[in-house]
């Protein structure tokens, strides 16, 4: 089965580079070093945290073309860890070397409403939206999407920047001015449950691996907890998988996306958010799967078989941001406790510097 | 609980200095990468596995004073991948930084005769031995361990290198000639069942943690496959773990050790060797536990609480030998299977390239 896939496989001694340096960068780069395939990272900040793992690096911006390019010449296969790559910096390097997950999703998934249109029209079901261009498509978007609502730049949000709650429709107008009147989409609310994810992978064979569905728990707009596999009847695990694999076929994707969900009151699965990477709720991967989402994302780009998703264990993973760092003494006497700390300095507030996994045997955590 | 210890740990963002730079010494770096500490390599080869996944590294020989205090001044603390650190090298960084495990440790184990004379002392079973390093002590060893015997050089031996078997009486001079007559230790045959290993930390606060008791299979006198834990009754295994403390705690040891042991045919464990260091028949804990053998050392030469040893499934392990590296592809593609690639670029035969690891739900591993 090996034989005609490894034959465009990047083998062990290539060379993997990763656009962005931060945890994402880092851990791809670990995963990538357990198959024997070494990493070179390209990062504007000189002290990004992957490099401390990665056999080579570069400092340079993403507008740097010449960089890119000598970039692109020394490794096997281009990736990234964020999906903001400036759209020009994907063309320069994919006129060298591929780039994987293809440039065409990350172009479609940097615009959220682009990102939406194409769940849309795949039939997958979202929240209600309009575009937001101009004084008429304002006018144009309150009766197409009833405020409460959320206003959001189209382009470069995360996290819950550049986001505005538009609670009646007078509050509109203000909200798109103090964003600027750049391109916005305004987002009907949600009247949801839970909010799920769902990490998938798709390989250069076309095969596809999902992840356990999860269930996430956010504070502030950051993530802070996720259970795997998340509760429920399993029926809406399989509705977000195949969520998912639409979502992979349909971009032609090599690599893991993961795909944000609300749970409605009424039991739907409405696509949120669309990450064209690896993400914070498929870090319990590494330690509840054998092959986690880094070393799937890493095994897709390079051609490989994809690894098993199954998870052998339960898990609860849980971010620690800003100086909640410092309880990692804590957290390392807990039994069946994973922890894993990013190499950040400054811990600022709301910083992801670090996360802890605990372990459960499957089928016994807890419900909380 | 963490307080009082964490005064005398080295913090997230510390570095550890790891004298080799083999397989070991690279997952160790990778280990202490998960819990944001930095690694700086040693070793004389300048293509060194480990240095592709360290954040700095010195390439110089063991014999470079000036070199290792260099490395000594630059590092939080000291420690290797490896037994036969020589003893000046040894010094040379104690005198700077704290070495863990302690430089005694290693200078016993260095020696055979040291080592198993060390493990008798505390009551701690072998096979009967003696000391070779003259013509009449190569007398009084074949009255005191009779033949069929193995003749091994006292220092520097590994996977069968430096060894003799001795079938009769009359091949002990040769066999002691062909080893330069150096000093030897004439171990008498055992006639065991199994070859087993238990790996086992002690923590800076004392505490010990053992991993499970596992059997291993050899071809060749190289680690062929370990399945963990070990068939049979649990009474071995406590008794294992109950020798590997006792070692522990005598040698005062920081830090990840691995004792190899017989089953005889009438059910007693017996030593055979002790590793002073993170071992092959413990690279099943890196998939089969949340804590591996390798951040185990790190979290204890660091001075951190020692991670959980449970496994969270039974496992087999089984080494890629030379070209046997060639079969990464079809290992990648199998069910619950990890693999591990070390990047190196020359697979001589019986050289380490890599392993797999296949998982099982906890107590349904197939025997085999």
């Amino acid at each position: 089965m090996a034989t005609a896939d490894s034959v465009r496989a990047i083998a062990p001694g290539g060379t993997v580079g990763i656009l962005g340096g931060g945890q994402l960068g880092r851990m791809l780069a670990m995963a990538a070093a357990r198959l024997g395939l070494k990493c070179a990272i390209y990062a504007p900040e000189a002290d990004s945290p992957a490099f401390q793992v990665a056999s080579s690096h570069v400092v340079a911006d993403y507008q740097d073309h010449d960089a890119l390019a000598r970039f692109a010449r020394g490794v096997d296969v281009v990736t990234y860890e964020f999906e903001n790559v400036p759209g020009d910096a994907a063309s320069v390097l994919s006129a060298l070397k591929s780039v994987r997950p293809n440039p065409k999703a990350l172009s479609v998934i940097q615009d959220r409403f682009d990102e939406k249109s194409f769940a849309r029209n795949l039939g997958i079901a979202t929240a209600p939206f309009a575009l937001i261009t101009s004084d008429a498509t304002l006018r144009e978007g309150l009766q197409s999407t009833r405020t409460p609502s959320v206003l959001k730049t189209a382009r470069l949000g995360y996290d819950g920047k550049g986001q505005r709650i538009v609670r009646s429709d007078d509050q509109l107008l203000p909200a798109w001015n103090e964003l600027k009147r750049v391109p916005c989409i305004l987002e009907g609310f949600v009247d949801f449950t839970r909010e799920l994810s769902v990490v998938a992978a798709r390989g250069m064979d076309g095969r596809v691996a999902c992840y356990d569905l999860v269930e996430n728990r956010h504070e502030s707009h950051i993530l802070r907890t996720t259970l795997a596999p998340a509760r429920g009847p399993q029926g809406l695990a399989v509705e977000a998988k195949r969520i998912a694999a639409r979502l992979l076929e349909a971009f032609d994707y090599i690599g893991v996306m993961a795909v944000e969900l609300f749970e409605t009151r009424d039991g739907r699965l409405l696509v949120n958010e669309i990450a064209p990477r690896v993400h914070n709720s498929g870090h319990w991967t590494i330690d509840g799967c054998i092959v986690s989402q880094f070393e799937q994302h890493i095994r897709a780009v390079c051609g490989w078989p994809l690894g098993d998703p199954a998870r052998h264990s339960d898990a609860v993973m849980t971010n620690l941001l800003g100086d909640e760092a410092a309880t990692w003494a804590e957290h390392a006497a807990a039994p069946a406790t994973g922890v894993h700390l990013y190499g950040k300095s400054a811990a600022r507030p709301g910083r992801k510097m670090g996360h802890v996994t605990k372990l459960y045997p499957l089928g016994t955590r807890p419900d909380q």
